[in-house]
């Protein structure tokens, strides 16, 4: 059955702060594709497979900064699918520390593979992943 | 007389680039950083000033990707003042490679100062730099 | 009881990678920090302890690199104590894939407070800190 | 004529920093790296070259850190080419602020062609890189 959700945990490491004393602001993009990587391992796949020969370049990111960050920090990243089309997903990510929402972002990435020239064009997303992902429902979504 | 654009440039490093061989997407955030860093120092002033004693958090960054980015490229960072109220400002930047624009961002940045306890609250921009910074005419905004 | 050795094992993430396709040799030095941070929270306490107000900045720091890691290689951080004198620490660091060791590094920090001007100057290392930690048996350390 | 020295200068960035405020101690790494890679542009040649085809992986590197840097330092970064072999080669890096070592470091890399599965071999420096490179002078190295 195809999943639209997944969440994963991470603690901040000390080389992701910066000299305010918080989680340096790109590393959030950062904690945005650990847990899309996770996401795929979690349905069996990887991101990165030579079998499938595609790639996933990121179109749009974006990300709203609520509360910081700090070292040891437990911070629960929870990815909700958007948007799914032939070539593209969106993905909104939602991160927590205890009870408090710290920031909220979304990725958009578009389905690649490489020309003879190495260039890279978009192309159906393989049905061996398709099948795997499904939009969540609008009332997530919209929380 | 105040500014409101500012371009630098710089080389890709070896280290910014990913397994894609390309720049990783999280590495724009921290060029758009480093021309707002550096366009405060091309006011005679740093990001950083203790006797003001504000900070600037990111509150909202975006990016659009439009084409990729290699090791060794020049880039050259534009960047725009997109708005300006009594205590944020929105920069718009613009990545290009030769004459072609490889990515498009945003951030918008709170000014902070610290309360006894630690804690960030916003606050009016110092005169010290809110005199010298102004918004861009709308045309280039618009372009 | 003092301990003189942790292991922790993390996942290599895509933006650890380089254009080479394997973890940019950087990154182990903070694959090294993270395993010394999760050894502190090992026997209960923090690196960053605003109570006993000391800091660990690295003095030493090096790596032998033997074979390179890829994304989504399980790799084995193994950290052993191998000096430990009044205001200072050694530790080495074995990586290992599967059961191939693939780097093998090594820190020494120096416990240090700061003076009324915020400049570092080495201090004992707290009891609470250092009774908890003790070198590792020279047959252990020579392996 | 051969070199054997090369310096750059360059500003440390916010996102370079950590929350005690300096350098965290894995940038001085990639700073290494930024020297070696801009001392091969200084020869007319990239460290990634698809005609000669070889990459230059790091089997040990290292660094004593004598002073912290800081947001904004300007640091240079002297390169010395201390040894060189027909596969590999030798770096000695000094950093300094003003007047003050901040830190010296090494690193060693080696000169690989990759075989038909992937894997990277040992190989000789071509000559195309090889005569542009001597080892510095043996005062210079001891200083």
């Amino acid at each position: 059955m195809p999943e639209h959700e997944f969440s994963i945990t991470r603690k901040v490491e000390f080389s992701e702060t910066d000299m305010a004393g918080i989680v340096h602001f790109s590393v959030f993009y950062r904690y945005m594709e650990y847990a899309e990587h996770a996401f795929f391992r979690s349905l069996g796949r990887s991101i990165v497979d030579p079998y499938l020969g595609v790639g996933w370049p990121r179109v749009h990111c974006e990300c709203d900064f609520k509360k910081p960050l700090k070292f040891e920090d437990e911070v629960k990243i929870h990815l909700l699918v958007a948007t799914k089309t032939s070539k593209s997903i969106s993905y909104q990510f939602r991160f927590h520390k205890a009870d408090s929402e710290v920031a909220r972002g979304a990725i958009t990435v578009v389905c690649v593979h490489r020309n003879a020239s190495g260039e890279m064009k978009a192309t159906n997303i393989p049905s061996e992943i398709a099948d795997l992902i499904e939009v969540a429902p609008a009332d997530k979504l919209a929380d």
